[in-house]
């Protein structure tokens, strides 16, 4: 199988177009108005799971042989990929083991739970996470379905852009938040081989910044301590994802907190859905440069709308 | 003219549809497996100004003659009402005077403001509001349109479960919100016309039920100090809109401001849409009558989603 060319891409979307949800693109005449452009918005917060994680869960686990099924799978996650590997388990009827932080918001943890998946709390440092579930595969002989660093895993994200492009043609910009990269990784390659004219943008906060320093430096520098509200971006890039962010993106803007809490709430307010932090992100980019956007034609993909409300940021 | 008849209701529905949005019917599998029922949420939450009132004050403001527009429109609003005639006014190029409560959500005041309209405050009563709208429509000699004891207003309100029903046919019953009955009064003509198998419910506040005690006295009995997280339906039925509910309304269903909560927030988690309390009374009548809705086919009338994120109730 080649990876990462557009049979591959063209693949995934077909292989998990029954499974998911193709949500709808809105657009806001007010926020247009507000920001003097033409904003297009992939709604992955309507996607089953809430977040655009289950498409790349379920291509994932709809590649894997009867051999590899018959165990499970097993994985880490903060919270997305863990509902999303949880449920395309369960609708394939096998086990899902999930590694979460003991701090992931409590409804997440609700929500795997609620699907049937297994959860197996661990501390909230990557170290903890990867012994957890080095112990976890050990014992149960689950096949690990990493959360990015998986080319099943960014080819399915692939397809969010892929619909986007569809339904808004002719876009000047996409733009994808990057945790991991999977979804922007994803993205970009949606981007270069369906409308090869937009360009790709990274949208990450400034509390965990790795991909904009990595992406400078043109190697892997992953963050120390990320503190962020954008509790679905705390992770660092990957060695799959890395490469193809650095071939493909056109630049990664970095945006502070309190800018993203004010694109979360004027999403809120003004389109009448819910978002989480993660997904404002990628509005709050276009917020935070108006210089750069101004009269353009943007595809935002709101990758999730999971949010606790007990620890609302407003 | 004839009001309250089928043309009445179709001519409003075609006077109305270049102006408004047609909102969308969602559905949610995870709602209905709790619930198990099958529910039609027709989101109003969606239309212009964040509510099914823009329906009726376009309706309105487009059936009066050049001399009434001359001076403008007028009217007293808790809310909702004042952003759509506000808006409705705007696009029509004629002033907008509103008389609203020193102590409405600060979100729908600013909204108003924001449609260009005069915003002229008073104490949150009802003589207050009656008091100083006289005055206004005495000095600026604007045309009063009512909130909803107006036949062009129950007419626009209609639009909304004439739609609901297009798109979700042979529905058991169809649930509004009812305040001042514009809304649920219109829901019923609809429903008598455009499916008459079909039962209309009425969904109030314990903490402000007179729609539910005027309906079983059959005369009005309005509020005296009604007290209800559902900010839309703190009104008391009108001398229109209470015989037509009478009329071709089932049941009036009231329902603890509890689960209202309890509903917004399942709506919100699930569905990843805003709605304001008052649209959540709606769903909260089914999570609270199971033994009634049990099985059955429900539309259910999002009524809105304007919603003061520093108040909310949970």
């Amino acid at each position: 199988m080649i990876f990462q060319g557009i049979e591959a891409i063209n693949e995934a979307a077909k292989r998990i177009a029954p499974y998911i949800h193709r949500t709808p693109v809105l657009t806001s005449l007010s926020i247009n108005g507000i920001l003097n452009s033409q904003l297009y918005f992939k709604c992955e917060n309507f996607q089953k799971v809430g977040a655009f994680k289950y498409r790349g869960a379920t291509n994932a686990i709809h590649q894997l042989s009867p051999t590899q099924l018959q165990n499970g799978v097993a994985t880490h996650s903060s919270g997305n990929h863990a509902q999303a590997l949880a449920l395309a388990a369960k609708i394939k009827n096998i086990e899902a083991y999930i590694v979460m932080p003991a701090n992931a918001p409590k409804i997440k943890k609700d929500a795997v739970i609620g699907y049937g998946a297994n959860v197996i709390e661990c501390e909230p440092t990557l170290e903890a996470r990867e012994e957890t579930l080095n112990r976890v595969i050990k014992d149960k002989k689950a096949h690990f379905i990493h959360p990015y660093n998986n080319f099943n895993i960014i080819e399915g994200q692939a397809s969010a852009a892929k619909e986007l492009i569809e339904n808004a043609p002719n876009l000047d910009y996409i733009i994808a938040p990057v945790g991991g990269g999977g979804l922007l990784s994803g993205t970009s390659l949606s981007v270069k081989y369906f409308s090869p004219n937009t360009r790709t943008i990274g949208a990450e906060p400034t509390g965990a910044d790795d991909a904009y320093r990595s992406f400078k430096a043109g190697e892997i520098i992953p963050s120390i301590k990320p503190e962020t509200i954008a509790d679905g971006l705390l992770t660092s890039l990957g060695s799959l994802t890395f490469p193809i962010i650095l071939a493909h993106v056109e630049q990664i803007l970095t945006v502070k907190d309190s800018v993203t809490i004010e694109a979360m709430k004027l999403i809120w307010q003004r389109m009448k859905i819910i978002v989480e932090p993660s997904a404002a992100v990628a509005l709050a980019v276009v917020m935070d440069n108006q210089h750069l956007f101004n009269g353009k034609k943007i595809g935002v993909i709101l990758s999730g709308g999971n949010v606790d409300f007990d620890t609302l940021p407003f």
